[in-house]
């Protein structure tokens, strides 16, 4: 597993699996019927927000990270990612490798800490994970997030000192 | 104190106070030296969000409030709103009435709920007077804002369903 900066030209690759998952409507509070090219611009930032991906054995993109300054001004020392891991790979430890990278990304970058904001709470895998790497939830907005199979559930704030 | 709708020239008069309580940077996580045209867009977004102003016994605007969806697809059942009152007006009901109305213009709009993601926990009159309005913290991000007097301080999420 490789985690390398994404380029422009990465796009078309991250694109179908991106789609799938927003359309999913299940992990992310975002439009369910963006375009390719909103979805660039969400997911692909310019500097100083930085965009990774994660490439497989056989050189295949098969997740990517997207992380940022979770606010402005007095609130710049706290990073932010979300990450996007191709459903045909999950469990084969590519969110980890995206979260550690980001995580690694943050500490270099001088931020205090890095936060969360929506992570839904029926999204039992991410939470795991996160809290496995020292995130831990702060608070939950209840009913915040209609889940397609689940009705209305929760969202987590998660918190990680750095 | 009467409650309206902005409109694009009411920005001049709402400008200065704006912009003293950012560039104060004790209660909102903006970018501290933000210009006018900056300050417009955040502040006066399009339809379907929308912003109001306060107008005193005297015709004076002495507060603003922004309202909008809290976020996007499924999770754009939740509103949130921000206050902005002139420093010099506090303590005469600018802000109690600004956001009143706009819990009352979110349950019109049929939003299940009005959720704060960033109030600074040290901006106690704040706190006190959405607690007093039914919200409630659901919890607070630690060390999440560099307060210019009392260094880190926490961002509190609150929520109160409508």
């Amino acid at each position: 597993m490789l985690i390398r900066d994404a380029t422009a030209d990465d796009w078309p690759a991250v694109w179908p699996f991106f789609h799938r998952i927003v359309a999913a409507g299940e992990t992310y509070p975002y439009a369910l019927d963006m375009s390719a090219e909103q979805g660039r611009e969400v997911w692909m930032p310019p500097p100083p927000d930085r965009t990774t991906v994660a490439i497989d054995d056989e050189g295949l993109i098969v997740g990517s990270a997207k992380m940022n300054a979770n606010r402005q001004g007095n609130g710049d020392h706290v990073a932010s990612a979300s990450y996007m891991v191709d459903p045909d790979r999950h469990a084969r430890g590519v969110g980890r490798a995206l979260c550690e990278d980001s995580l690694r990304w943050a500490r270099a970058r001088g931020f205090l800490s890095m936060e969360f904001n929506a992570v839904v709470e029926t999204n039992v895998h991410a939470v795991k994970l996160y809290e496995s790497l020292g995130f831990r939830i702060t608070g939950t907005q209840p009913r915040a997030f209609r889940h397609p199979a689940e009705g209305l559930v929760g969202l987590h704030c998660m918190h990680v000192d750095l």
